[in-house]
C-alpha cells in the first residue's frame, strides 16, 4: 500500500488563507498559438463555409469526407445507434433521461412562465418568455465522449421548447460512439454533424450552406473549442467556459470514510487538473479518509491520474468546526459540494455559493452526474459566486411587455419629460409630451 | 424645411433581404490599440492596486487625487446631492424609482423563488436561489451620465437582495453630476468611487486595498470599458456588451405620424450610430411620417445627430402586410419594438425576438426608458435572439439541491453505475455502488 501524499491543511495555521489561495490558484490564460489558430479557422469558415469545414475536419480528425453529406447523420442513424445498444446501457440511458427531463420540467414550471399585471389606470406590464429558435450542442469526440453530457445539454433545450437542436461531435479516425448517438436520439436532438473543434463552433455561429446558424452554443470542449466560443460570443450566446472539475466534501465524520474517499476519487479521475478537497472538523476522521484513500487507490484503473490530481490539486482541511467549514465552502464557491453529515439541512442553509449541493451520506456526486435529475453542467473555478447550473432558463429569453393606457401616458409622460430634459434628451421628452392631452 | 434622406425600402424588391442586411450590418470589432491599452491597465491595477487606480484616474480625468479618500463618496455625499435637487427632478426620480422597483419586485416573485419537491422514495430535488454578495455598477461620466441608468442598473440588484452595490462613476475635470449621485442614493447604492475607464473595471474585478472585489459588473461604457469587461469575464460575471441603441416601429397607420416621427428621433438623438427603423404596410402613412420628420427635425437641439443617424443607419420599410412586418421584426430581433397599432396584442403574439415590446400608440419608448417600470438595459444588435433585459435574475444565481434517500440511492446507484462503466469512469461507478446494500 503506497501512500497518496495529499496536503493536510489546518485552518488554525497562521498562513492558512494563503495556503488555500495557492491551492485554489489555476491559470486559465489562453495560449497565444491557440488564439491565432482559432482566429484563422473562424475566418476560413466564415469566408469559405462548408469547404473549409470539410478541409479542417479531414485534417484534424484524419478522415476523408468528400462532402457535407459524409459528415451528416440522419435521425435513422441515431435510431440505429440506439437500437444497437445492449439492454442494460439502453435502459440506464432511458431512465437517466426520464429523470433529467422530469427535473427540468419542474424547473420550467417554476421559472419559465410569462407573466403580466394590469395597473389601476389600465397600463399593462409584464414579461414574455420564449424559447430560443435554434441551439448548437458541442459534444467532444474520442476519449472524453460522454453520453451523459449529451443528455444534460440537450434535454434542457428540448424542455425549454427549442425547435432545432443541432449537435456536433467529431469522429476522430472515423470512429463513432454509439452511446453518444443513442443519447442524442433519446434527448431530442434534431440533427447531428460529425464535426468538431473551432471549425464546428464557427459553422454553428455563422452558418454555412449546410449547417444552420444557431442562436446559442453550449457544451464542453478542449482549449480550441473554448477559445472559439469566446470569440463568437455576441454573434451567438454561449454557456460558461468550463475550467477543471472540482468537488468539495464537508464531512461531520459520520459517513463511512471509504465512501468519502471514493467520492474524492470520482472527481480526481476526470483529469490531473481536477480538484478534490475535504473539509472536516474531526482530525481522526481525516486520518481515516487518508487511510481509505491509500487502501482503495490501487484498485482504480485510473490510479495514476487520481494520484497526480490529489497530490497536486487536492487537500484535506482540518477545520475548527462545521460552521467554519461552511464559511470556507462559501469562499471557494465549489462546482460540486457534498455535505456528508447527519443533518445536512442545517449546514446547507449556510451555503450561499455552490453549483450543486449533494446532501447526506447517500448522495454521492456520481448520482447527480448521471441520473438524479439536476444538471451536471455546473459553474467551475469559483464562478458559482455569480452563475448557475445549465438549465431551461439558458434556452429561453425574456421580452419586456409594456402597454401604457391613455390615462397611464398622462402620469408617466410628465415623469419621463422631466427626466429626459434633465438628461438633455429633447426628443425623448417631446415623444412623451406629445401623448399628453 | 430641409428633407431628411432616409432610405425607403420595399419588401417587394427582389434584393430586399440584401438591402436590409446591409442596413443592419454593424462592425463591432475592437480596435487593437484599445485592446493593448486595456491589457496594460488591467495588469497595472492587478499588481499596484490603488496606486495605479489613482494614477490613471488623475491622468484620464484631469484631476489631482492624492489618495483613494479623494475618490470615495460617502452616503452623506449622496444624500447631500439628493437634497440639493429641485423639487421637480427629485420627485420625478423618486416616482421613476418606485415604479422600476415595483416591476422588478414582481419579476422577483415570478422567477426568483427557491423550490424543491420530494419523490416517493424520499429523495428531495430542487433549486436554491441566492443573491450575489457584491456587484459593481459602472456609470459613465461626462455627457453620457444618465441618472436613469443608475436606477435601471442598481434597483434590480437591490431588489434581488445584493448586500453591497458598489458604483463607479468618473468625474472628468472633477465635475460631479448631482442627478447621478441622487439616483444612486435613491436606488440603494452602498458605496461610490469616482473612478472610471478600464482601471475602474479592473479594480472591481480583482479588488484593491480600498475597492472591494465584486462578483459581477454591469453598466454601459465606452470602448475601453467594454473591452475591459470582456477581459475580466470569468473572473467576474458581466452583463452583455451593448452595441448602439435601436428602435423598430411597426405601424398600422393609425397613430399620429408626428408621434412616430418623434419616437424615431428619440432613438436617433442618442448618437450617430443609433438605428431607427419603421415597418409599415401603408405607403401613404410612410409618406406622412417622412413629412413629420422633415417638419419636426429643425426644432431638435440634436438635429444634426438625428439627421446623420437616420440617413446613415435608419430606414422606412414598406411591407406587404402587418404579418410580414412581424416576420421582419423577428429577423431583426430589435432592442426596442414599438407596435403602434390599434390591436397591438394581435401582433405582439407573433413576436418571438425583441428586448422590449411597446404596445399601442400611447406607449412611446421614452416612457419605458424612464419610468414605466421594466428595465431599459436591453439586448442590442440582434442579441434578443438569445438574451434578455437586465433583471433581478442577473443578480441572483441558482444552486441545485440533491438529497438522495437511502432507498433512492438503490435505484439511482444502479443506473449511475451502468452509465459510469460505459464512460470508463470506475471511481464514479464504485462511489454509487458503495451506497448499494
Amino acid at each position: 500500500m503506497t501512500s497518496v501524499h495529499i496536503p493536510l491543511l489546518k485552518t488554525t495555521a497562521a498562513d492558512f488563507d494563503q495556503q488555500l489561495k495557492t491551492r485554489l490558484a489555476f491559470d486559465d490564460s489562453t495560449d497565444e498559438r491557440v488564439g491565432a489558430a482559432v482566429s484563422e479557422i473562424i475566418t476560413a469558415v466564415r469566408s469559405r463555409g462548408d469547404v473549409a469545414v470539410i478541409e479542417y475536419t479531414n485534417r484534424f480528425d484524419r478522415i476523408t469526407a468528400q462532402s457535407m453529406a459524409d459528415l451528416t447523420l440522419s435521425q435513422a442513424d441515431l435510431k440505429q445507434a440506439f437500437d444497437s445498444l445492449d439492454v442494460a446501457p439502453r435502459e440506464a440511458l432511458q431512465a437517466a433521461a426520464a429523470r433529467v427531463r422530469s427535473y427540468h420540467e419542474a424547473q420550467d414550471r417554476e421559472s419559465g412562465n410569462s407573466w403580466q399585471y394590469t395597473e389601476s389606470d389600465g397600463t399593462v406590464l409584464g414579461q414574455k418568455v420564449t424559447p430560443l429558435d435554434r441551439v448548437g450542442i458541442y459534444v467532444p469526440g474520442g476519449k472524453a465522449a460522454y453520453p451523459s453530457s449529451v443528455l444534460m445539454n440537450a434535454i434542457p433545450a428540448h424542455v425549454a421548447g427549442v425547435e432545432q437542436i443541432i449537435m456536433v461531435v467529431p469522429t476522430p479516425d472515423g470512429v463513432r460512439n454509439p452511446l453518444v448517438l443513442a443519447a442524442a436520439y433519446i434527448a431530442g436532438v434534431t440533427q447531428v454533424f460529425t464535426i468538431g473543434g473551432a471549425q464546428a463552433v464557427a459553422a454553428l455561429a455563422y452558418g454555412t450552406v449546410t449547417i444552420p446558424r444557431v442562436d446559442k452554443i453550449v457544451g464542453p470542449g478542449n482549449a480550441y473549442v473554448a477559445e472559439a466560443k469566446r470569440r463568437v460570443f455576441g454573434q451567438v450566446g454561449i454557456d460558461m467556459i468550463a475550467g477543471p472539475s472540482e468537488i468539495l466534501v464537508i464531512a461531520d465524520g459520520t459517513t463511512d470514510p471509504d465512501w468519502v474517499a471514493m467520492d474524492l476519487f470520482s472527481q480526481a479521475e476526470h483529469d490531473e487538473l481536477a480538484q478534490s478537497i475535504l473539509l472536516c472538523p474531526d482530525a481522526e476522521y481525516i486520518r481515516a479518509v487518508q487511510y481509505s484513500i491509500d487502501r482503495l487507490i490501487s484498485d482504480m484503473p485510473r490510479a495514476e491520474v487520481i494520484r497526480t490530481s490529489l497530490q497536486n490539486r487536492g487537500a484535506l482541511i482540518l477545520t475548527r468546526s462545521m460552521d467554519e467549514a461552511c464559511d470556507i465552502a462559501n469562499t471557494i464557491a465549489p462546482e460540486h459540494l457534498e455535505i456528508s453529515a447527519l443533518n445536512p439541512d442545517e449546514w446547507a442553509k449556510k451555503i450561499r455559493h455552490a453549483g450543486a449541493i449533494f446532501m447526506g451520506a447517500y448522495t454521492s456526486e456520481s448520482l447527480g452526474d448521471y441520473c438524479a435529475g439536476p444538471n451536471h453542467v455546473l459553474p467551475t473555478s469559483g464562478t458559482a459566486r455569480f452563475s448557475s447550473p445549465l438549465g431551461v432558463y439558458d434556452f429561453q429569453k425574456r421580452s419586456s411587455i409594456i402597454h401604457v393606457s391613455e390615462a397611464g401616458a398622462q402620469t408617466l409622460g410628465k415623469i419621463a419629460s422631466t427626466l429626459a430634459h434633465g438628461e438633455g434628451l429633447t426628443a425623448h421628452a417631446r415623444s412623451a409630451e406629445m401623448r399628453l392631452k
